[in-house]
């Protein structure tokens, strides 16, 4: 879906992907986790999360919440890449469908912006778990995304 | 909303509240985060989680995802309380809107049923975020949940 | 559920009725469907929709995009009656989880202010079909809004 | 996005195009709307609608509860070209993004079948508006689809 658009984004900020870097390494949830930001580019963005026994809900396979953080960052970290140096991000809200089970060794979570407003950014993701050697859609979603001007710090 | 189905659920099992607090306790990530549950009622369950710096994202305050994983799980313990006892839940999908930065020292996610299907329940959650003595209505959302009759462990 | 905020919202405009209700009926939408605005409150708006064989989907019953049509409306204005009278409301997005067949002669759609910011308003709506004197809750949802301030026409 | 799952469906019934058609003609809210059903292969299918002055909103474009209208019968009937002859199709829920105005003479949805499980089948709708020659991506979304085996007519 929504291919016309792919790759078509200009990031606003040359340094995207550094500063990128950083704000995810700020980040104590995506540190706690173990998440490792992967690819960084501008628009898309992926996040891989290797599997612990905290993470699992009562089958073992990976908590849908687990599966949500890791979604939200990709497609809030996508929004990011497109934004000038000084502002910040805010997930309005998100929708998750959970495809099938995740179960397996690691899920790589993939956000992509659909569009990119003033104001408001537009992203899907889609989360795969790997289990050995072979990798299942597992889950997509639908975002909608703030930007947060300068040191603007209130939400709405 | 949906006040006039608030208390109308019959558990189907009378020990709901003791199966419902060991598969929590079960669970590696309410574990792990050190989510606690409160109330279990029929139809109507609280999670409760302290802040630590391990849940922030970039500000500080709450990550979306930890918001969003505290909240999932009230929704689905929810409808788990109204399940037979052999019975099992799997979400299979969730939308929620960030109302306002969970910025504070605790998050408290109440989960409620608002349709009790034979294969699917609809419930509502909602997150308040305490600080210094006043809570704030962070978070909303609606889920899908499914029934998984006796041992039978694949989704849809 | 945010039951503390139900009647806290003030509005903006105190001829928020008039406005609302003019707004309503320069809808092509709305007209061409026979809806009608029934209770305009601060953040709360109500209306309803009588059955007509051109609304069916292939059982019989009112199509969900139908009721989403409606339920859309009612978030939207009830977001609306709390802006000043020169500003506009736009759907950033809507998620609805159709609970039971909308079969009856009458849904009736309740949009309510959860939260209203400066740029986006966060409603839920719900709605209840009417058959033989008795109304069952068969569709619930959260919508974001956003305000277009004064003659501002673009989105984002 | 779910790219490796595109084409890969197999249709339960080798006559899925006709009654996909049957069913769609069936429709009062399709036919009264003036609906078109475009292509129709295993699991996408496209809706066309023409704009008319009783589908706008205030601002004189498409109204988003038509355009949800459109799109939630796209992956509502994408789904049923996967099912067997005698199977019917509930929408179970659906979000929808809408990134901009539907500002043009035409609209075109298209739903494609993510996952096809054995109840529920996850469905992505993309919303298209058309004027003077070009197209704008307006519309995307997620919806869950129950399947309705035989005679079954409850939800649920």
């Amino acid at each position: 879906m929504a291919g016309e658009d792919r790759g078509a984004f200009e990031p606003a900020d040359p340094g995207f992907e550094a500063r990128t870097r950083e704000s995810f390494a700020r980040q104590g949830a995506m540190a706690h986790l173990g998440a490792a930001l992967g690819s960084v580019q501008p628009g898309v963005v992926e996040i891989a999360l290797d599997f612990r026994p905290e993470f699992s809900q009562q089958h073992g396979f990976f908590h849908a919440g687990i599966v949500a953080t890791i979604a939200d960052s990709a497609g809030g970290y996508a929004a990011y890449t497109l934004y000038p140096a000084e502002d910040g991000v805010l997930t309005v809200e998100f929708k998750v469908n959970l495809m099938a089970p995740a179960d397996g060794e690691r899920i790589v979570a993939t956000g992509r912006v659909l569009r990119a407003g003033r104001t408001l950014t537009v992203a899907q993701f889609d989360v795969h778990v790997h289990k050995a050697g072979s990798a299942t859609h597992c889950a997509t979603g639908l975002q909608t995304i703030m930007r947060i001007t300068g040191r603007q710090a209130v939400r709405g």
